[in-house]
């Protein structure tokens, strides 16, 4: 595609989607194609998770690889969300991504939803943060300690805004009201466009029909079922897959088994979310552990969920402190991954608007310590001696339109 | 053997030797029967390295296994060396040694010499420590600061005591020296009974005869050279070999890089002995290396030779500070890791009078971080799947007198 005369000096649009890809399949495809569809926009730009994710996890396949499969997909740019905002609860997971995508002045912002009813997710929004300290006072008043933070979520919306039915309880109908309430918070708030996802089960392990779940397609990577792959699959994850290297938490455990048993509870409180006496009982199941997988299980309590310890243990792995989370939120940058023709272009738009730096190389003096990046992206590539070196040196993948 | 009358009621003899059994080979069969042989004691005495070594490298075999091999011929009772006196430079290794077999009434210590004239090291001993500071004056006065340390010790000898001809150049020949001046401050120190080595060569890599260095039988250990290895060595630790597991420091090697490259350079200055800036240099090559020989050899300069970066990579693997090292001199105690018939009733007659604790079980309850000998075990376990349990619940290996 070649730009010639008045196009190019017109302002270009741009729809925003924040992403994991862990990996990108179908139905991401089918994401990318609607937001472009819905917003009617020039370019769609990704904010995604780099090598670890939301749910506390390595990502099957490193971020360039995910970056790439995204681009010869139909995402014009795709920018990494900074590991101290990826691998978060759904709050601060979307506070990232919205700030990322109000950074590049994204126009509009297109999430799936599970959701049956259509929501006003630009109402909730409004309404979550301008009444903000009523919500809190409701959620004390009802007290309802017994329930989980989601269903006690839900009872305040129901006594405060019934009319909007929300259910806080599956996992991407909860990131999609974060990303309302972060949004909201804007001077120029990006119009919502919610997309009702193909495939509600997000757990599910069976493949079915041409959309398969992110963990069904690793499920099935891992078991090597590449015939039912390929039909699921676009055509360059499922070469992806099959050519590797592929990761998982096992990776990854003899490592965290290390540092578990060669550090004291002294120093496993210093790392970022460890209190409540949790550094005693982590310590303990190292030692019993015949796993990763074992090791969660050992270790999770009522009030300690998988995700949740997964997030714990990539901190821990990571030896990150709760210092070095709050550094790189202040410190956060745009981290080109790759683009298009088109999202170049874009990018080349924004240089002189953008709110926060855009980066399209690592330097190789960043310090580790400052960088939680670097050090990442690091840590990762000790999960499989086939992995690529995944910053130093790494310049943005770039593609042509098609 | 049968102990009864008069005899049970003498006090018994004790011969000390200070080894590390890396693994027991013949002649170190050899160095046992002439400790006997020349002190007339009724029990021969092994203080050994635990699971990592003064040079600062695992054991090949783990030291419940080098233990059984000693007690299988000829020694009556192996004492674990603590961590934080084994992995050390001759001389706190000398003084870890000295000091447990005093804690134990030892009458004599016998101990390897490469030296061809015969030399006086109880002379040496007492010149050693009554002129400590006219040693130090007259090495301050030399200034050789272009020599190595063993070749200007060499030079301050020759100048205040040329009779004794001595050479601080050869390993085993140093280990004898500071033996013989860590003995010279006891109120009653033990009878010094140098053996000549049958193998001067500490380097040797080639198998002859049938006294093979430990360093020749590791060599063909990995190289699996087992016909060669057979005709040198006792048959229990031929068959240790054999079936294994055998652990090097490439085993660790993924342990360490993670260690250097997910922590900070402010975390490695807590490291014991990591200073004058080598914290920057350990971690830049642990991103170029591309395996532990490799490493060292990137890191190796003239002021930091092979054993000392290879010490400090033990304690940076052991996530070991300066006071972790303190507190272990402070707590020396005596943890038996085997004993014969005669070893027992030895023991059972120290018990009133050992001036160190004598510890015949690992409690699960101690603190990895007040005991480094806890966590030395559990960190050399991750080398390798099949090594079994190394602390808690593991008893003293009994063996009866042939």
């Amino acid at each position: 595609m070649i730009l010639t005369g008045k196009r190019c000096e017109e302002e270009m649009n741009a729809c925003g989607i924040i992403v994991e890809y862990n990996p990108f399949h179908s139905g991401h495809a089918y994401h990318v194609q609607n937001a472009r569809e819905l917003s009617d926009a020039d370019v769609v730009i990704a904010v995604m998770s780099g090598n670890f994710l939301q749910r506390g996890e390595p990502s099957i396949l490193d971020k360039w690889t995910r970056a790439k499969e995204a681009l010869e997909n139909g995402v014009d740019l795709v920018v990494e969300l900074p590991f101290v905002w990826a691998v978060q609860s759904a709050d601060y997971f979307a506070r990232g991504g919205v700030k990322l995508l109000q950074a590049l002045n994204c126009d509009a912002l297109c999430f799936g939803t599970d959701s049956d009813k259509p929501i006003d997710y630009e109402a909730f929004g409004r309404f979550a943060v301008e009444n903000k300290e009523l919500i809190e006072k409701t959620y004390k008043e009802l007290g309802e300690k017994h329930l989980s933070y989601p269903q006690q979520m839900t009872h305040v919306f129901q006594r405060l805004y019934p009319e909007l039915h929300l259910d806080f309880a599956s996992p991407n109908h909860v990131l999609g009201l974060s990303y309302a309430k972060e949004n909201a918070k804007y001077t120029h708030p990006m119009k919502l466009l919610p997309l009702k996802r193909k495939i509600t089960q997000y757990n599910e392990e069976i493949i079915h029909q041409q959309f398969a779940s992110a963990t069904a397609v690793r499920v099935g990577a891992f078991n090597q079922t590449w015939q039912e792959l390929e039909s699921v699959l676009p055509e360059n994850t499922y070469r992806d897959l099959k050519t590797g290297p592929l990761v998982s938490w096992e990776n990854y455990w003899p490592l965290l088994k290390y540092r578990l048993i060669a550090s004291s509870e002294e120093e496993l409180r210093g790392i970022y979310q460890m209190n409540e006496g949790i550094e005693y009982r982590v310590k303990e199941m190292a030692l019993k552990a015949e796993s990763f997988t074992h090791f969660i299980e050992l270790v999770k309590t009522k009030r300690y969920t998988w995700t949740r310890l997964q997030r714990l243990a990539t901190y821990t792995l990571m030896n990150i402190s709760e210092q070095e989370i709050e550094l790189g939120w202040k410190n956060s940058s745009l981290r080109i991954l790759g683009m298009s023709e088109m999202g170049q272009k874009y990018l080349k738009e924004q240089k002189e608007t953008a709110s926060l730096p855009i980066l399209t190389k690592n330097s190789k003096k960043m310090s580790s310590y400052l960088d939680t990046g670097l050090k990442s992206d690091r840590v990762y590539q000790l999960g499989n001696s086939r992995i690529l070196e995944q910053s130093s040196g790494r310049f943005p993948i770039r593609i042509k339109n098609a």
